[in-house]
């Protein structure tokens, strides 16, 4: 979805100023976090998803693929699920 | 998943400390950026989206839903797919 709405966009303003753009959001999310507008809340976990997901377009990232290869319903640290890692 | 695998020990970690974690993903995610190395790239990406996962399911937050609530398949600043903004 974000590639059908953005890439165009994206692609143009190029990775480091992207990865600029969602290091703002993250800190907007920040900021949500320490306040009590759920709606703002959720709109701001939007946004974040909503960079990352342009971010990893422009890089030729699957983010899906990419997520699942590293956490198949496992822990990828000690193989368990739910995780039981010590540490 | 995240919720399967986490929620006990993100629970138990609490909202500041998993938002950290968050935003040292990001910073590392920068890093491989900035290198050559594909597979690195991408489990930068898959921990960013597990952090982020993560954080949303100890906020009540769900991810999907809010992403789709404000990028329902058009941009919400113009309206229009893909995105027509012009600033």
């Amino acid at each position: 979805m974000m590639r059908d709405l953005y890439l165009h966009r994206d692609s143009e303003r190029g990775m480091a100023g992207t990865f600029d753009w969602l290091v703002d959001e993250v800190e907007e999310l920040g900021d949500a976090l320490n306040g009590s507008d759920k709606e703002e809340l959720e709109k701001e976990f939007a946004d974040v998803i909503a960079w990352l997901a342009s971010l990893a377009n422009i890089t030729g990232v699957d983010l899906e693929i990419a997520a699942v290869a590293k956490y198949n319903h496992k822990c990828p640290k000690c193989g368990c699920s739910p995780c039981e890692c010590t540490f």
